[in-house]
């Protein structure tokens, strides 16, 4: 596994933000979706905790902030084409903003 | 776990795209991140394998198409916003063009 850093990302295919994949350290289920600028991937690296973009509201995020269910971060892993992470995370509580574990809690039929 | 279907899904948001993210179903890898239009999940429900939209070809996609590295779809999850898939695959070979096994393969320092 190769080791990279920050200035490896590529930000800008995605207009400053990268997609990133959230997965849950120990059941191993993809807990969400959300998306990073650099500034959200520093917030993340210093301090331990996943930090996002908001595209809606326009700001930093920590998720967790206000409903405490905070993602600690494990690993950083990062995709063959630098613009895509995976966060793998110890979750407190939940990830979904509707209660469930995750937020892929329904199924095409 | 509720049930959707297609038309459910919101792909007004990125521009007809919906970002799918893909996990092997046996050893719970996260392989990659794609994306899919409204015509590549249509093929991907009929035909069972995955297909993605090429946002730099501009064309519909099947994995595995030329390099044989197919992935069988065996579940279709749907995020709460209803707006990011989770493809629930069997990965013949690797799932990445470098030839590892999954996409993820480089750690952020």
């Amino acid at each position: 596994m190769k080791e990279l850093d920050i200035e490896s990302m590529d930000f800008k295919k995605g207009g400053g933000l990268v997609p990133v994949v959230v997965q849950d350290s120990e059941t191993r289920d993809v807990l969400m979706m959300a998306y990073a600028n650099r500034e959200a991937l520093q917030q993340t690296v210093k301090t331990g905790y996943a930090h996002y973009w908001s595209r809606s509201r326009k700001t930093l995020w920590k998720k967790g902030e206000t409903s405490g269910h905070l993602q600690k971060v494990k690993e950083i892993l990062v995709d063959c084409d630098q613009d895509t992470l995976l966060y793998i995370v110890d979750q407190t509580g939940v990830a979904c903003h509707t209660g469930e574990k995750t937020c892929f809690h329904n199924r095409l039929k």
